[in-house]
């Protein structure tokens, strides 16, 4: 007997048959003695067809509307999974974001979560039998305006619900059946994780890997939610999300991550004055640009530094205008931009205590021919910035060096 | 300078151009110097498709569950009409019924309107320059579960908000340019009429006319609002629905109308005992049957009695079984049920005090061949029950005959 967030994303939702086959999940789980509470995101296309009926209209749609817009997404599909549920003989109710009292900032179009107010309904519902379905992605500021709260946000409401009404644990239903050690398209060997750390999720979703956004990860580390992610259309044992514990088995890196489409910005021969670094790069955020893996030398006497950094490939325009205004600005500069660019990294709490770990990276690069450009490292993260053609050569070397096949 | 309601429908808001036709009406109306409220109806073809989404579930949807689905449509129409003032340049911020204050009871489909609770919230933003969009047909119960005001609800919610703003018009935008003689499509020399009163728009309305449901005009009459029914297409003048005063152009018939696709049940030698006509009708309204021009003849010598009244056609079935279980229990008794009927009516609140009416109505008729079978009169209205067939026949003369075409 415990109590149990599922969420179900837009794929999982597409039709009415998928629709009925997540709600008897969520019967099952009743029957099995759970409380069960269950997020929906707007069905499978239907959040498209709404962005799309407000660009008819206009081309810039205010945000406050486009919210109210698009809440009407979950709202159509908390009440179906209701409908649903009562059709197979159970009880269930559907909750808006305004209705489980999910209250936010005002930051429309990603908006953060304050508080939910309505606790003390849903412990009722619940008590009262009910599966309570409720709405994802979207809530209400203090003034009753409708908000959403951007990408990933049905999964940042399930964790939110999850550590409010202290869930056993709040499950994920996607289209894959787990967080696996890598990207199983690329690494055929890839192994679906049982379990991965917070912190290690965390790094490995800025790093590329699609399954939960950051927000809701970093949620459920802070409330010390445990995360199941787990395919809707198997009983498969997924991956937990869990807390960081002494990891017994050694584990020193759990995943593998590939990230294309970068760029890679050297400015060399920079003037190394004061302030110079925080100029530069005051200038790149101004144009919207956002910088990864920094490095800075310093030349030989100390006059000149070189300085490079990564992009995206999409932001290579605007980089290259800030590089040509640069390079009036400080004579002697040259700013060079090197497109198709990749980078690889491994992540792993594990590092934490073990040494060699860079090493090792770097000698199965260097075992695959893979020229290393640039490195950065963090605590629990090594990348290396490589060219874009031998990024899944990489990807596969550096996977098989630290073991990551099944065993 | 004025507060202006004003109403569009379904078939005014069916795509993006329709949208911004309805967008630049408010518009105009507040840059005439005037404080407007839009109430916005879901877009055409909508809750056709909402209510297709549920029947894909389940063949019997919880009415709470379709009320938190149905009012997406309109949440969906007033966040693009509020985008399509914004693209014109002009402030407006859309309301859902909850977010105005509309609460209801809890009659899940149609439910009644208790009050509105966010009148200052509404009064405030119109001070601020803002049109105001409000979503029509929903409302929330006191436990924050959304409801829906049943058919003709987009109008209810306007005249409710005239009524809660003191506006000084409600303007009823539609696809008619006003409310009608009789209806022109079967006499065309029908007159569109500058003004009717509340009482002679209510009995048009359960005539048959289609302009407005009942309980819209039903709270225009309670509240004194005025109410102004118009086209969505032109600029011409509509039609006012007024609180009735001294009509000076001694008008005694308003307009005519024809109902059609009844029935006349005929229940011929019913014992004549206390109680027994209360009885054929509890049992008629168990099987929700709805009755209506109810005639009851004693035979002489006071032992048995004819009862006669009107159905509409989709129930001929169920007041047939209901006919042959009385037949059985009353030996003598002959039920007959008469298909292909309709109803001509005359509605004025001149009748009131003119004499002479019903004769000049019966003589129309006997001119026009129409053989009369039932005769029900009220106040205000004189109906006649005939064949189907001489329907149109008997609208056109009975039209003639008060002289209701354009003088």
């Amino acid at each position: 007997m415990g109590l149990i967030i599922q969420k179900f994303g837009g794929t999982s939702l597409g039709d009415a048959e998928k629709i009925h086959r997540a709600a008897r999940r969520a019967i099952r789980a009743k029957l099995e003695g759970n409380e069960v509470v269950v997020v929906v995101s707007a069905m499978g296309g239907s959040t498209d067809t709404l962005v799309d009926l407000a660009y008819q209209i206009t081309d810039r749609p205010n945000r406050r509307e486009m919210d109210q817009l698009l809440a009407t997404g979950e709202q159509v599909s908390i009440a179906l999974m209701a409908m649903s549920i009562h059709h197979a003989g159970h009880d269930a109710i559907s909750l808006t974001g305004g209705q489980i009292g999910l209250r936010t900032d005002r930051t429309f179009g990603r908006a953060r979560i304050r508080e939910i107010t309505q606790r003390g309904r849903i412990i009722s519902l619940l008590k009262d039998g009910s599966i309570v379905i409720a709405a994802g992605f979207q809530g209400v500021d203090a003034g009753a305006n409708i908000t959403t709260l951007g990408r990933g946000g049905s999964d940042t409401t399930a964790v939110a619900l999850a550590a409010s009404l202290g869930a056993d644990v709040c499950e994920i239903y996607t289209d894959v059946d787990g967080v696996y050690s890598t990207d199983p398209r690329i690494v055929p060997e890839a192994r679906k994780l049982d379990y991965i750390f917070y912190d290690e999720m965390l790094e490995l979703s800025s790093l590329g890997a699609q399954v939960m956004h950051s927000r809701s990860i970093e949620l459920g580390k802070n409330y010390g939610v445990r995360i199941h992610v787990r395919s809707s259309y198997t009983d498969a044992k997924g991956t937990d999300i869990v807390k960081e514990w002494s990891d017994f088995d050694q584990v020193i890196v759990r995943g593998a991550a590939l990230k294309r489409n970068l760029a890679r910005v050297e400015l060399t021969n920079v003037p190394h004055q004061p302030g110079i670094a925080g100029e530069v790069f005051t200038r790149v955020a101004e144009r919207n640009v956002i910088v990864d893996d920094i490095i800075q030398v310093v030349h030989e006497g100390g006059n000149t530094a070189d300085i490079s950094f990564t992009i995206e490939a999409p932001e290579i325009e605007a980089a290259q205008a800030l590089c040509d205004e640069m390079a009036v600005e400080m004579p002697g500069m040259t700013p060079e931009i090197k497109p198709h660019r990749a980078k690889v990294s491994v992540v792993g709490v594990g590092m934490r205590t073990h040494t060699g770990v860079a090493s090792r990276m770097f000698e199965s690069l260097h075992q695959a021919d893979v020229n290393i450009e640039n490195i950065s490292t963090s605590e629990i993260v090594i990348s290396c910035v490589i060219r874009e053609a031998d990024g899944e050569r990489a990807l596969r070397a550096v996977h098989a060096a630290f073991e990551l096949e099944p065993s």
